[in-house]
């Protein structure tokens, strides 16, 4: 284990001096380098060009000491893979053609996922070779997250069309989860095999639902999807799902992603003590003063303590972050706990 | 205390056998009746007009048996009467001219509250002469979800300027809070002294915060208003903090809306057993089947219990919700709560 990178050991509960640092969305539009790559290619050539993505994955590791890459990708690709068409319009969320009923749900494709999904993996392998010492994160979206869309056909403020779907016809809407944890779960295991160090699902909008509904739908499907993964660290990220955290743990994973809004000290109450943990600065924070930063990253570290921590935002930082504050954040937080708990004290 | 109406007894914390019902955005666009009278003037005209405001107000209770109104206004009355323009586009969200910094704060206009904000006291006095059976509730939009709006100039994703004032300025932001708590207070005890039998503080964007910026800005803000507010019930209405859930007593609320994330039995453990409660059915469940909404309803009456509870929705009612969803809700919540551990019982 001594020899495993910082943040398998952070997400193996490992105590550290300092907690491994990336950040959600750390290759990504806050960017120049990122804006003109984006100049010469769409979204989702980027996503499906190995060469491109692995030169995005790269990016923000020449700016800032980050213990870890994650693969530059979307969690879209699996519906494409799924039979679906997506598209990115500029400055629009996606579009997905939506599935609303049973017989669109049984006509979706279930591939052969290393044949539909080849880009992330190679894009690791990629990446392993330019830059063997840093460790890279595999990813993918969950179950439920990836239905959300698939439903909606795109973002919603209210996801209403997929929660209709759920209570007006469950049985369709649980084939569809596990078509789509499967994918998801031999995806994920193929990022593993090409040399992902640790993987995270992204159920952003699981916290959309009630606990009953979560417990009934989201989790269960990501914990099918987890179940494939073998043979490195599985992190779980929700939002808005604070209230049903010790809930988490039905998903199986190995560490837990927290958004801002929960407390980090509260958190691992709920989870157990000894359970790794990934957060958690409000990305908003990043617009603050340096002063305001540090102080912020300082009780986030004082909070998590320093055993089974990751370093991390608690949702994905927005493209109008200054780069200044992102600097501040990741110095801040590799000066380690000690200092940490020294500063606040000074105050 | 055995005179005060259902929701009234509730909001102090009796125990009934069955709860109070009425729900957020009850008088709203899911009525063809409000559609029609929307279609003869504009939003903000029939928050400016009693007449107009006290018949959207009536027109629920035409429809469902419920037992309470709730004045028609909008939040962002308070946002004018301190100088601001604000305009709504049909089908947009609103808009303010955003204030931005201590300049823009020091020049907001501390009013006659009674003469700058008289049409939803006048709508109250009206409401209870046309309908002195049913109870009204009066509300306004808190201190820190109004600087919201006030700083954004409208709703917002992130809510990234807030946020970086209040970094950059807080000398300023406290200003501004200070001022729109103040405001709110007293337009809240207009509407109490014009006859509303409790008051909703509607605390919609807290909820973005992390928990150290809900204690430092939101709460003292919603205590500051709610401090002022005398001779009924004052309720806090948050979305997005169960969280932080047991820190909302800093407000110094007599009873606290849920929204649909929370489970109400882990909500009461949080707040304490004894503490009112209101809530906290999914708005989107009403799109169920009628057998999904009647469970769902069920499952949120058995988990309150009988003390203390007043049946809501968990945010807003939105505007393509089926009216039949509506009845199925009503009619449940109505049966009471040996109705509802019954048929659970009998499954």
């Amino acid at each position: 284990m001594k020899d495993d990178p910082l943040v398998v050991r952070a997400l193996r509960g490992a105590t550290l001096e300092r907690p491994p640092v990336w950040f959600m969305r750390q290759a990504g539009r806050y960017l120049p380098e990122y804006r003109a790559v984006r100049k010469t290619c769409s979204f989702l050539d980027l996503c499906h060009d190995a060469d491109l993505a692995c030169e995005v994955t790269l990016q923000p590791l020449r700016r800032f000491e980050l213990d870890a890459a994650i693969v530059f990708s979307d969690i879209l690709t699996v519906l494409q893979a799924v039979g679906r068409t997506v598209t990115f319009e500029a400055g629009e969320g996606p579009t997905v053609d939506p599935v609303r009923d049973a017989a669109g749900i049984d006509a979706l494709v279930r591939p052969d996922v290393s044949d539909a999904l080849p880009t992330a993996p190679e894009t690791i392998r990629r990446f392993r070779r330019a830059r063997p010492q840093t460790p890279i994160l595999g990813f993918a979206g969950a179950p439920f997250t990836l239905l959300c869309y698939l439903v909606e056909g795109g973002g919603s403020k209210n996801w209403t069309h997929v929660k209709r779907f759920l209570y007006a016809d469950p049985a369709a809407a649980q084939r569809a989860l596990d078509l789509l944890a499967d994918v998801v779960g031999d995806h994920l295991q193929d990022q593993v095999d090409a040399g992902a160090a640790a993987i995270q699902l992204f159920d952003t909008w699981a916290g959309a639902l009630s606990p009953d509904d979560l417990e009934r739908w989201a989790l269960p499907s990501a914990a099918r999807a987890l179940s494939r993964v073998r043979g490195a660290p599985r992190l779980y990220f929700t939002k808005d799902t604070a209230p049903a955290l010790s809930r988490l743990h039905q998903t199986g994973a190995d560490a837990f992603g927290l958004d801002w809004r929960v407390d980090v000290r509260e958190a691992r109450v709920a989870l157990g003590a000894d359970v790794p943990v990934q957060g958690n600065l409000d990305p908003i924070a990043l617009f603050a003063p340096p002063a305001v930063i540090r102080r912020k990253v300082q009780e986030i570290l004082v909070a998590a303590g320093p055993t089974g921590h990751v370093f991390n935002l608690g949702h994905g930082v927005v493209p109008e972050t200054p780069i200044e504050g992102v600097e501040v954040m990741v110095a801040t937080a590799r000066e380690g706990y000690a200092a940490a708990r020294a500063a606040l004290a000074a105050t």
